[in-house]
């Protein structure tokens, strides 16, 4: 595999961009060659169009960074197969994530389960129903072995296999874990902030900013030290992005978010808006929280009436204070982190993006 | 990790099946150890009583032979972390194809999705019938992350592990492959022998048996010869393992088999023995099958016009000759295969019990 090399002194990431996703193209396009069977170009070739059809690729640029943060090395193609290998396992959660929270729509497409009912195009709505979930599942699971694929094909040492190993397996491990918290949790409107914290930490903070950072820190051969460094900017990065998800989901712009501004109240998304919304109401306020949150019919006029609530109890003012408090610790993290001044301006611009986004 | 060693001369299958029991509930037990989160050892536990629950050990039990045909090796925690890998692997696609197929027994025991609905045991229905559905996809996700984790964290050398990859690699992408096809053909009711068979290859022979019995060769340091001759013993085998699985899922009794015999025929499953009596059916005839199978609704009246219909076209009959000729394949590859008496008489074993078998 040939790659444009990002230029290490200046950290260009949208070259790295690039090269991680010619390097998802090119392990596609050796799938759809290597098949025998006449059916999967199809699916094959649905994953290729849900890759690339948007997403931040906020994973494989941190994963780069920190590569490049723990001193880099020549070998840019293992740290981009492990970049894109971030992306494709980003795949697989997003999928399966929408199938379990209903989701109809993901970055303003129809999402993956919705998609695939096409697929069949025969029998009733009921059969279509049950196609597009089944063969979502299915290549969920298919994007999820196959990042394995990608990553443990490119040609990683003996020592850089060994380094990166537990950190995969740790990521993989506490996003489900998140995930499974953030079940448990759904449609139970409580003031609970820690559990919300929690799902925050696990799902977000730790799966999205800290392991990529790492996976790409232990490749280079980064130190405990180095790894400690990009967890203190990672886990308030990480916070303030989700919390700026969270907001998004029920504040923002549906034509910017490419979501329903409606998906995240209907499923009773129990974040830590909604709990300090619920800590902060009245009893009138409650009221509205209680009967409307997780209702599958919610209307436009119920959103209206639960963004009212969380806008006058103070709760989103409160959660803009956090994203901006994170925001700052993170840039404060980064001064104290030691890494290399290109690395320290991009990890920079990414805090940024995260947190001030609007989709 | 201390494991007792099967007697090489006599491969001691029972003596294999404890060693690899032992290996998956030490694996989970450290996983209950270590996790770090409140609510998952309830699922963890029920991972564990999922695996003890029942189940042939058939992909293990192959896997310790192929690893012996290979010729062995003192390194027994390898194949034997390797094989465990494998069930766990089968448990994450149990619990994901009884959610696809909506199947509510495995086992003689609620499905993943139908047991995990009690575990919230609050709210309506639904909302614990969405509840189960989605924490069977996740723990269906777990089990499969966990199972490449218990390979990778064996002290397999690096000549093993490059041996490894590539096997399991076709092994997961075949099993999803045969999975993908048999979800486009669920309800269709036609007589297309060949892709039925497809299916057959794809998501049993090549899964089930041969891909378990070259991962264990090909950590033994097994010959492209050998790789060959487990070959063209493990396809007729797993051929003969599906088609009966197929005949017990209709005509078994549920109290043995442990599963519904309505399941396979309200999903419409398509078996080569429906395409067979398609192929065979008169005009009546073939007005049962397309009227009845695939109805979610299907009572025991209906499911025994359509087993009359199997049985008077002449179906049933010729997939027990399927099976027949499959098992007379397997044994005549036995004998020309040159592997071990020892490894040769177990292989024998597995052939006969799993054509011959009632559940």
């Amino acid at each position: 595999m040939t790659a444009p090399a990002p230029v290490a002194d200046t950290l260009d990431l949208a070259a790295v961009r690039m090269a991680v996703d010619r390097t998802l193209e090119d392990f596609l396009t050796d799938k759809l060659k290597r098949t025998d069977v006449d059916e999967m170009p199809e699916l094959i070739g649905y994953l290729g169009r849900f890759l690339g059809s948007g997403g931040k690729r906020l994973r494989p640029l941190l994963c780069v960074c920190g590569w490049y943060a723990a001193g880099g090395g020549p070998e840019l193609d293992v740290v981009l197969r492990a970049a894109a290998s971030l992306e494709l396992f980003h795949a697989f959660a997003l999928i399966h994530d929408d199938v379990m929270d209903g989701s109809d729509t993901r970055r303003g497409h129809p999402s993956a389960h919705r998609a695939l009912e096409a697929v069949r195009g025969d029998g009733d709505a009921r059969a279509a129903e049950w196609f597009g979930v089944s063969s979502a599942i299915l290549l969920g699971d298919l994007a999820l072995v196959w990042s394995d694929e990608l990553l443990t094909g490119s040609p990683m040492t003996a020592g850089q296999h060994h380094a990166v190993r537990p950190v995969l397996d740790a990521m993989r491990s506490e996003v489900m874990q998140g995930q499974y918290l953030d079940l448990l949790a759904t449609g139970k409107v409580t003031g609970d902030l820690k559990q919300a914290m929690d799902v925050v930490r696990y799902k977000t903070a730790k799966y999205t900013v800290e392991r990529p950072l790492h996976v790409g820190a232990v490749l280079a051969g980064g130190s405990h030290a180095g790894l400690e460094a990009c967890t203190a900017y990672a886990l308030p990065v990480g916070e303030a992005f989700q919390l700026r998800d969270d907001l998004l989901g029920v504040f923002g712009d549906p034509r910017v978010t490419g979501k329903s501004d409606l998906d995240d109240l209907r499923e009773g998304k129990r974040t830590p808006l909604v709990a300090m919304a619920v800590q902060r109401a009245d009893e009138q306020q409650l009221r509205v929280l209680k009967t409307l949150l997780g209702r599958p019919d919610l209307d436009a006029e119920g959103a209206g009436a639960i963004r009212g609530v969380l806008e006058a109890t103070g709760a989103r003012q409160r959660v803009e204070e956090m994203i901006t408090d994170r925001h700052a610790a993170a840039l404060q993290a980064l001064e104290r982190s030691g890494f290399p001044p290109a690395v320290t301006a991009a990890l920079k611009d990414i805090a940024g993006a995260a947190t001030v986004r609007s989709s």
